[in-house]
């Protein structure tokens, strides 16, 4: 693969979307071919696949059911998007990637950390990024956020009580010490452009 | 778990759905309560899930995103429907289950059956049924019946090339080789009410 593939990643509320904007542009002013995408990435089938899984009604939805439609909607998404721009020598900015299930439905789901790589190892054919950012905001400021940006919709996870998010941070701390060299934390708590700062930092060490 | 749980399995075409429904009278004529279903079962978000499996538009979609729809669909059917009727006693008989993964994605789309079986093992938690009855017709055969009867509905997969189907009968073999106790053959290739006769002798040695 000629391109770069980078992850964000964060609890909701975390600010990856405004900072990964950022960014974009600073890589594009520099002359960087970008590609900024989150799944379901405007792929037909992945959207649809999305759709069921943020269905506020489907309440009875199986712990199991979700981690696989994510794994499902994943590997579309990666296949038919994130790859033919890494081919094309683009570097892919992706909000969200595999980290996402194994700290939301790997640990807030309780589903199991290896359970659920295993799914996902499947899914991305062990494709992972050669970076993934940590946007480190803890959960109850991510979602206080999250409620106060009325013209933001609230999906069925947003909606979980906050153990359940409390729960997705601690996963994530876990998976930054299994992975100590793909992901990298940033401090998200700060104003925006110093977060987006650190972020350019961070990727300029594998540009 | 109170009641029994049997999957019928076999090539498109095998007329697993006919003999079903005379195994199904034999088993309430006796006095039984029977279940009858088969994925997506009624259940609405396994139906939205087969929905974009079966689109005849999706031929974009990749293997591993059809191996996982498959697998989250028949979680949810499994945990809403199949579970809660053997819970209450009942004999369920669910036309096609996990080996179809295995025939279909494991081996018809080279996915590996180690690969399939390893993300069903997820969806189902081990959960594998009482009996499989392996309805034994020959893909050719199969296809032919699928093909002259027109009210039959084709989807995304039966339009697939006749070595396709030949694939998955191989499959189903090499499955009838790795769970002897679990899966049994009977000759669909007879007329419906002895195929249904060998399927209901198979039955009676487990009730």
């Amino acid at each position: 693969m000629k391109g770069k593939f980078i992850s964000f990643e964060g609890p909701d509320g975390s600010g990856k979307t405004s900072i990964i904007k950022i960014v974009e542009k600073f890589l594009k002013d520099k002359g960087y071919d970008v590609l900024v995408t989150r799944e379901p990435g405007g792929i037909s089938i992945s959207e649809k696949i999305r759709d069921i899984i943020h269905d506020v009604n489907h309440t009875e939805m199986d712990p199991r059911t979700e981690a696989l439609l994510y794994a499902a909607s994943r590997s579309q998404h990666l296949n038919q998007k994130i790859k033919p721009a890494l081919l094309e020598g683009k570097i892919v900015l992706c909000d969200r990637y595999v980290d996402s299930s194994l700290a939301y439905q790997g640990i807030g789901r309780h589903l199991g950390l290896e359970n659920v790589l295993a799914i996902n190892m499947f899914a991305i054919d062990s494709f992972f990024p050669d970076l993934t950012i940590f946007v480190d905001v803890r959960p109850e400021i991510g979602l206080k956020r999250v409620f106060s940006t009325e013209e933001r919709e609230k999906n069925r996870l947003d909606l979980e009580p906050l153990n359940f998010h409390e729960e997705i941070y601690q996963g994530y701390l876990e998976l930054i010490k299994r992975y100590p060299n793909r992901i990298k934390k940033i401090n998200g708590e700060q104003d925006k452009e110093s977060v987006a700062s650190d972020a350019i930092e961070l990727i300029e060490t594998i540009l």
